[in-house]
């Protein structure tokens, strides 16, 4: 039994094993999945799934998953245990009996940087140092790649190297340019990293419903959204055992885990906004760094002047925690407790290497609201705390979109890039129409895809229930899927070097007509499977040399084998168009009597 | 009993209703949707259902869809019936008792031009004549607008009016701009303009399987289409009964249907290539042409001497006309029978009005071969049969994409403008990659929305099954909601003056909670619905002001509006805005003593 729980998804994608390559700096293996293929050498490709994928691994989440990091981070020693806080009741929403969710069963304290240091990733690499993580996340990038590619693509600025080397990562984390979210107290973490110069990561948010969940679904749903893609999950549980369900998360969690500390905070004042303090959230933001949360959505930019911006918008605020700050700002009529401690805030970040995902309060909620000036007048204000934390050597990225027209999506990238010093950007679709409910998984895809293109280094994904109700787990899905494909658009879009391997080992299996590496080689085996065995089941038919949309005479693949084995005879069809481009406008055959077949 | 075969759905889209416009310079009736709305005017959409969705209207698709326009056709008085064609068994594969399918019951007179002369739109546009199709489809384009709307977008050189007029669609199509396909064999067409200053249009692709279909499976696939959005319909029959099947789709439709003559002519010479002759394929343009098909698909830019540049190709030629035709021409030596025969083909389209979409017979299959020399080799070809089309009064289009990274869209759409003279595009997506097998209705529309954007008159959809299998109903349904919203992105994106009345008329019904507006203004009103009952089923729920995914507690939207409840009792947040862009980098409160709450 490899689990515990039924419940939790294990076993590799099909065709497909775990690799691991070593680092030559670090005691590291990096992970990578190998897709074998019937006619050709096997591919490598990124694997964000986890032990979870690996039959040689026993995973039970009652234990968490092995302490990956744990020999790294001592071997720095810049951290240390301690006591930490005591976990309250309203840490759980004051849940009782048999609505408590348990604790995680295996307890461990909390470390945190000795005296008052800061052990961020960008600490170490503006010291010149190269740490384990960034060792690995170069490997990772690679995804087993030795050479150049042929480049091709238009990058609007990016600086994608052919081969990223560790210190390449350093030396772009130390620009602010690129994160590695990865606390201290998350030693389970197989640690990615997030920038423009690197794949674009696609995120995926859960969450506990009022409904309550098990720990064991929530579990499920993080390991179910990395089998399929998710680069990093959000946890934006609501309601009652916040704390405990994400202990059992962050335990079995190999990406990293981000928050909104905003949402728990509330919960512990009863859901009333104006009674948010700032020690409450104080509270909140220490009680979650212990646990090991790896990036903080932080509405620091929601300030009280730009509040009355959003008056004249057709949807207002739809950001939940922008809502929340903008409700206290003007019940209190003061500034945002978020704004005015954030030095504070960066000072907690800095000694777990939590990273900062600046929030977009006021980012749009429709087309009409698009690149408005309150979405703006907020951007700028997260670059000015960009400078902030790092100052203080904190991790940054920048959230941002929403809903956005095509035509006005680059001015947002290029906003982004301007006013926040190429922090990276982490955008949410955007949305490029309001009039599809249902499909606002592919709205957005769109403007995923264009704004991946133009610079964004992580799209939070949208599901086909955005807008009307809770993803299920085939929402889950689509959503992370379709965000999989669009985040490859644009790295095939931006030429990064290694982004085509993939699309042209398929295209060659559709046009050999190997249909079982056609499937393998996709973001969805199972459901392209399924899809051609409901037109045609039979084995036989996985081999056949034509497919069900135009049958056995009238294939044009077919066709087009035909004619290449027809002019291969006829002395090479290389030669031939040789001779067309030297001739000019007509084509001169080889032996005009003869005929090609 | 609205219907004779329980298989044809009928009825309006919800809370919807069909109202006519009428016109000013002939007696027609323009159809339109009107959405009805809780708490604000209805609003007035385009309408491509027909009469099926209209109660008033009994349909029987045993006596095809009423003459709407035997009236207009003749008033011009250039056209007359003759005995037609005699119908074979080889047009209908041989298909004998009860495999062969029955003919459509009512017989009618084919129509054509009087004394060789040309009855195209184009004609009448050059001639200065504003038909009863400019007109009919001048009002559908505005969509019941009576006023111009602001202008936001950006157009790359497309020219969108306010309102549009009958002469300026008149002037449209003798530019070439843009073409109405409408066979005057086709009276029970309701007109439509494919031109790059209207609204994008979609395509969806119909067609019966090696597995019999019945002619009412095949009528409802067009009717399922065209309810949810389709604005043409392509026919790709191949196998038995293409030509009875084909007669029972067009007396049945109110969209233009498009065909492939090459698929059935091979299916004349029993599906090998080499076998088909120019008197075959012309004898089947003239089959068509009578039964009243409104474009067809050409591929005669395939020519012999760019055969050989597909030799290099990841996936060779993928088009079925180009790949039927590239082995043609192999086989024989020879240059196309299509290209050579091309002005006879022209004069038999100008005389009963068919429509050319040019084909691209050579279109990238995969990433590794888009914007390749064979592809714009063959796009200039198209450009030089355009021109010899023109000069014959012919209405063409011309055909484009395939798989192309977004990097490589744009040249395709200036390729295209440059050398066919802007003649209308019509794209197939393009896939913006190749690894999504089963989500390539997502891969595509990327590209389709920007390729729509940059100009590209209609969308060519593709489903999830695209590379699987055979599109079932849901998978119509699936591409023809993701390419009408595609479209609609594209529309924004241009700036045409009509297009966001529906993205704000949703997002206030969004904001206002008003939920049964929200679905209903939504191009799926059924799933939108679906979805969020799954989540909050009770009726009590749709009138609730908060959703299933935050609670009433928590919900964004809801505190927006304490927010601007707030604001406008202190005093109203505009002076306030108004204050602070006056002021500077700092808000001053009207009264600094009192709080806001």
């Amino acid at each position: 039994m490899n689990q515990p729980a039924p419940t939790i998804t294990t076993g590799p994608l099909p065709a497909s094993r775990k690799v691991h390559l070593p680092g030559s700096l670090h005691d590291i293996r990096v992970p990578l999945r190998e897709i074998a293929l019937s006619d050709e050498a096997p591919l490598t490709v990124y694997d964000s799934s986890g032990p979870y994928t690996d039959p040689e691994c026993q995973t039970d989440i009652a234990s968490g998953l092995p302490d990956l990091r744990g020999a790294w981070l001592r071997a720095r020693g810049d951290t240390q245990a301690y006591a930490g806080r005591a976990v309250t009741d309203a840490d759980n929403g004051f849940a009782q009996g048999k609505r408590l969710t348990p604790r995680f069963p295996v307890s461990r304290q909390p470390q945190r940087a000795r005296d008052g240091g800061a052990v961020t990733q960008l600490a170490y690499a503006r010291a010149g140092i190269i740490t384990a993580e960034m060792e690995y996340v170069a490997i990772r990038e690679n995804e087993g790649r030795l050479a150049a590619a042929a480049r091709d693509g238009e990058s609007f600025g990016a600086e994608l190297p052919d081969l990223v080397t560790p210190e390449f990562v350093r030396a772009e984390i130390a620009a602010g340019r690129a994160i590695i979210p990865a606390n201290i107290n998350h030693p389970e973490l197989e640690p990615m990293i997030i920038g423009r110069n690197f794949k674009v990561k696609i995120n995926a948010n859960i969450g506990n419903s009022a409904v309550t969940s098990s720990m064991e679904e929530e579990v499920e749903k993080m390991v179910w959204a990395i089998r399929w893609g998710a680069d990093t999950v959000m946890d934006l549980s609501t309601g009652r055992n916040i704390h405990n369900i994400r202990d059992w998360i962050i335990r079995n969690a190999p990406v990293p885990i981000g928050t909104v500390p905003l949402y728990q905070a509330l919960e512990k004042v009863g859901g009333i906004a104006e009674d948010l303090t700032w020690e409450i959230f104080r509270d909140t933001l220490i009680e979650q760094a212990e646990q090991g949360v790896d990036y903080f959505t932080i509405h620091a930019g929601v300030r009280l002047h730009i509040i009355p911006m959003t008056a004249k918008r057709v949807t207002g605020i739809v950001s939940r925690g922008g809502s929340i700050m903008a409700k206290w700002c003007l019940h209190h009529h003061r500034e945002s407790f978020l704004y005015e401690h954030f030095e504070e805030i960066c000072d907690i970040a800095r000694a777990y290497d939590v990273s900062f995902s600046l929030g977009d309060g006021l980012r749009p909620g429709s087309i009409a609201d698009a690149n408005d000036e309150a979405q703006f007048a907020e951007l700028r204000t997260l670059g000015e705390l960009t400078r902030i934390a790092w100052a203080r050597d904190c991790q940054v990225m920048i959230e941002g979109p929403g809903h956005v027209p095509m035509h006005k999506i680059k001015a947002n990238m290029e906003e982004q890039l301007k006013h926040c010093h190429e922090a990276p950007f982490y955008t949410l679709g955007p949305l490029t129409t309001d009039i599809a409910p249902g499909y606002d998984h592919i709205t957005s895809a769109i403007g995923a895809a264009m704004i991946g293109w133009f610079g964004t280094a992580m799209l939070c994904y949208v599901t086909p229930k955005e807008h009307l109700g809770l993803p299920d787990r085939d929402d889950v899905k689509t959503g992370v899927i379709t965000y999989k494909l669009a985040a490859h658009a644009a790295d095939l879009a931006k030429g990064h070097p290694g982004a085509q391997r993939r699309d042209d080992a398929l295209s060659r299996a559709r046009f050999e007509f190997r249909w079982q590496d056609q499937f393998n080689l996709g973001l969805d085996p199972d459901t392209a499977r399924e899809m051609h065995d409901e037109t045609m089941p039979a084995e036989a038919h996985k081999v056949a040399h034509f497919c069900s949309m135009c049958g056995p005479k009238f294939c044009s693949m077919r066709i087009s084998h035909d004619i290449r084995a027809q002019a291969e005879q006829q002395a090479g069809m290389d030669r031939m168009a040789e001779l067309f481009r030297e001739g000019g406008a007509l084509y001169v055959p080889q032996k005009q009597d003869e005929p090609v077949d």
